[in-house]
């Protein structure tokens, strides 16, 4: 059973077992190098550093949804973080000093674990559903739900300020 | 019926059918001040150079999970963009000239319906539920499916290329 830490807060229902709001279809994997949870780099900013490269496996009938996305540097990635509890709403990462809203962080414990990861695109093959990036931070076989082309437009904040950690 | 424009593909099942990979729950809904589609601007540059400024109402079960945002100068909201078919894989914005892959394109048409915002947070009231922010591009009571805070080392890539047309 998951632990409940100091501070931590349950929902009293199961996001799990009550979620019938909406339905995912899952359109792929994450091929990643890490096969354990321990290994797995904790953000994007260290999944980089890491020089591991990873891939987006599409699964066929999606396939043809890739094309375009040739012309981008860089893309959105949505995972589903399958392995993560989703009744937790106030919570305290083994890191930080004080409990916090799920909201506030970027764990993957959160009533739809939905994993937002902005990797660099090494190579787009459209015939086999392949997605070469330059690294994740998500271990190997994870479901992956959407892919969006990244527009610094919309989606860079480069002033963006608060918070230290990520999880 | 939704019609099929010059070089648009479609899946051959309906994944609003057949979505049964992982369910969602609804946390809250957007409240924007464009309530018809045409009103509605058509990206996040867009809607914050109009000075509309917006909310997201969070439900009362996940408030708590709100501590700690105000922390944070901007949030990736993820919103169900339940209005759009899901079954267009190749498709032609009305803009442009050639149809192109639904995962190169930030239209609301695709297999998993999710569409991401990246805001600037103006408030924050826990005990409401109420984010204040900038503005969004999305119509008045559209469900949110989370609420993430925006880090700058992860998700801001300023030098980001590609594309022009985000629809």
């Amino acid at each position: 059973m998951f632990e409940v830490r100091e501070g931590e807060r349950r929902l009293d229902f199961d996001p799990a077992l009550s979620a019938k709001d909406a339905g995912l279809v899952f359109i792929g994997r994450v091929a990643s190098p890490w096969t354990r949870r321990e290994d797995c780099p904790k953000n994007m900013a260290a999944a980089r550093s890491l020089g591991a490269p990873a891939a987006i496996e599409i699964d066929a009938p999606y396939r043809p949804g890739l094309d375009g996305l040739e012309r981008f540097s860089h893309v959105a990635i949505l995972t589903w973080l399958d392995a993560a509890p989703r009744d937790l709403i106030v919570q305290k990462p083994r890191h930080a000093e004080t409990a916090r809203g799920t909201f506030a962080l970027r764990s993957p414990v959160r009533p739809n674990p939905i994993g937002l990861h902005i990797a660099r695109l090494l190579g787009v093959n459209v015939a086999s559903g392949r997605l070469e990036i330059e690294g994740i931070d998500v271990i190997d076989g994870t479901p992956v739900v959407d892919v969006k082309p990244y527009f610094a437009s919309t989606d860079a904040i480069a002033d963006a300020v608060g918070g230290k950690d990520q999880r």
